[in-house]
């Protein structure tokens, strides 16, 4: 059965680069678990996007909701969501629910049985045993990682998806991410070439590194990382960047870069990270996208946000076409469905509806 | 698309009359929010019992529990409950179950994003983008009022139900009220005429506060608010009764009105909303239905309770055929049923079944 | 409507003997509620497992799990579990949606209305109310068997199904145990005639008990109960199986039993039952089964374990193809399939399938 991660033991495993991992994350040549961006190949980001596209249209009438919804009929879904999270929780849930799968879930750990000092293994193997498909979100690096690795070796294994784990990866808003530029570029060349502007916390959000990760997939992208010097991009994905040969610029002032760029990625600051309120000393508000802003954005160009947002983008901003924020929030729900649609295999079937 | 409250800002909505939100709650001439029971008049009271009846029937045998469950196949709600309410939460939930929606929910503020410092409106915002309803309850008055303005300004708007907010509203109690008086004088002339005792807390309990406003739509009702004097009705709603040409009377002996009424609605002391004790001063049990009342009781008179009930209504009186407040429960799940249904532009269907 | 347990009051009843108990539990010859070990007999044990088997089979292909899931479509089941319990519950959940069943849970007593002062008995009738079976866990003995009985007078009575009440039963999880027995002895003369070892803290485990209940409707069976002296067996059970005529044996070492048994049942201490600590005095460890044991172990023996696991079973064991404990976790989501289809009486679609 699992003949992936067969012949390699977890310390092996763990010494592989990401994009190394990608074929422990398949099966017969089919995505299988989702658990990191570096999975995910050029290829794959554009059928996804594409694949996405057609689901919204067939979700449009409804013959086209009763044929989603027959999709993954009988099939169970655990949520097992750790960490607090009602978006990334909600948006899931409403994937499953197109796609006609049932969802428990978990998002407790002081219910589970962990407080009858079962491991975590265990856990969610029992997990497993009753459903088709576990969503995870827990607030350790490499968690989910780890729990695929788990599955691979057992009989009966599961698909996991990766709903953030850490501060580390989220491979699903980095989809979306993608998605949202790559729909919003459709007709100006997609986003090969595109300047993209990265703002606010970028040392603690992981959505953007998420997403740098996955833009070194397209052709002559430039990044710009306009951060307080306290929360500049780390290291580790600077040398990657250079690595891979994706042009980034680093600033620290919003103004200047806003009459060049294609997209602005807007971030709040993430002071639940905070050691011992670090971020008071920052004036963040430095990184708001201001009102006036407006007139010097290129009119072509987008605002986008992962949300919640507190007070770097005002409400007044949200009627602006270019404010697409609250779109990327529908279209995390729908490429999640792509997504799972394409684990359990239904692409086919959906394009050729 | 959202052609409601345009043209209104938040502050003058806010001074509009209840009875004049109504057509800010409608969309194309049929009911789209559920806000406060002001916006029901009397031809929608009829229709909403009428057809609740009517889908009661349909739901007696397998293929009519299949016709509802296709009704609303493919939507999902979400059931938005920040103040614990078990009770009306499972009541809503069998409800969209029983339509076919699938439901999400959000019972616990500390899950939300709220923590991560996101507005309320952008919360229900981000809600609404993935389902088709939402379902609320808020300890806050008139919060759900405020995101039905809010919704309305947006591009996909999605209705809202407001499953009670604050000490002030709670509009599907008071229709699961009325559908239970006109369900039981069915073959006594209906409402119209009826005579009914108000029992208890009524300075604190909104049941009482959201049918009294319902009842004005009837003839010649006659209400009777017994309570002791630290705890009887408030003012405004009083005024309000007066000049909608309501009769009433106060008074703080029950056992005398019993003999002359055609319903006791019978509730307990809201001892929650205590600021200092102030209820242990009060003796509650003069409230009590005592069980020698069921002498004096007119034959076709009914006993209601909204439950959950203390000790104003002893078990040995759940058998007397006067005593429906275990039918009023089921009533409630109905009358929700039938509310969605309209809200969906589903009661075309059903009436034709 | 509710024939049975009328003309019987709650104290008479509450003297009745386990099997005396089993009409009341029935209804017109079919299992109504699910309460208690004792009320199951060789009869209906081996009916169980053979449509369990059955089930299985059908759940193999898609038009299989089609047809299982329209089994109980339409139909609402409430899980209320007041005492934590990821396992059982998430077991259930699925075994609900296998067969088409909604679900609605209340996991958290504080949630409910009983804050606001309602009596148990009212609150789980409000719950009946809104669906049409209820399963329930609760820390307090007898309370299930207290609710069926209270439902069984009412006008609109749902069946019961305990998930596990205060120390006592557990009777889900002893059918469980049965149909993984009677499924591993298949080939080898069933369960009749073989030896079955207990293995750890035998005082505080109560899926245990519940299994040794089951037993005694075996022939020729032989229990051994390994168990340090504080942890042993209770007297009631001893008492009872010597009036069953079920043998048993009583041991402190478990290397000296594994040579001759058919079945080892491990269980991990139940320290969450502690009253001073006093499980820190006990050398558990000699109640581990170590991995040379397998070399003694008979070939066709297998190892049970109720889950969760501490250090009891190494994880090196788990490859070991007599290791049939997570089989034992999926056998109790199919058991419970079918327990439900029994309920509602769809054991004969079942096998005409």
């Amino acid at each position: 059965m699992a003949d992936v991660m067969k012949g390699i033991d977890w310390k092996t495993f763990q010494q592989l680069r990401g994009s190394e991992k990608k074929e422990y994350f398949t099966r017969d040549g089919s995505i299988f678990h989702v658990i990191m961006s570096q999975q995910f190949d050029r290829q794959f980001l554009d059928e996804i996007c594409e694949l996405t596209t057609k689901i919204r249209g067939i979700a449009k009438g409804n013959k086209g909701v009763s044929f989603l919804q027959s999709l993954l009929q009988g099939k169970r879904a655990m949520l097992y969501f750790v960490q607090p999270s009602t978006r990334t929780f909600l948006s899931f849930m409403a994937a499953c629910q197109i796609l006609g799968i049932q969802c428990s879930e978990v998002r407790d750990a002081a219910t589970s049985s962990e407080m009858k000092g079962e491991s975590q293994e265990d856990t969610v193997r029992t997990f497993s045993s009753y459903v088709d498909l576990i969503v995870m979100r827990h607030p350790q690096s490499g968690f989910a990682e780890r729990i695929a690795f788990l599955l691979n070796q057992i009989r009966r294994p599961v698909p996991v998806i990766n709903a953030g784990s850490g501060k580390d990866q989220h491979p699903t808003q980095a989809l979306l991410d993608i998605y949202t530029l790559h729909r919003s570029f459709d007709n100006y060349g997609g986003i090969d070439g595109k300047r993209i502007a990265f703002v606010g916390d970028l040392l603690r959000g992981r959505t953007v590194r998420s997403l740098a990760y996955l833009l070194r997939n397209y052709r002559g992208v430039k990044l710009y990382f306009v951060a307080p010097p306290e929360l500049q991009m780390e290291e580790d994905l600077k040398s990657y960047l250079k690595e891979q040969k994706v042009a980034f610029e680093e600033t620290n002032t919003l103004e200047e870069v806003i009459p060049s760029v294609d997209a602005v990625y807007m971030t709040r600051i993430q002071d639940e990270y905070d050691k011992a309120g670090e971020s008071k000393r920052i004036d963040y508000s430095a990184y708001y996208f201001k009102k006036e802003y407006l007139k010097i954005l290129p009119p072509n160009a987008i605002i986008m946000h992962p949300l919640p947002r507190r007070d770097e983008i005002p409400v007044e901003i949200d009627g602006d076409k270019r404010a697409i924020y609250w779109r990327q929030v529908r279209n995390g729900m729908w490429v999640r469905v792509t997504l799972i649609a394409a684990i359990f295999r239904k692409d086919k079937d959906i394009k050729e509806y």
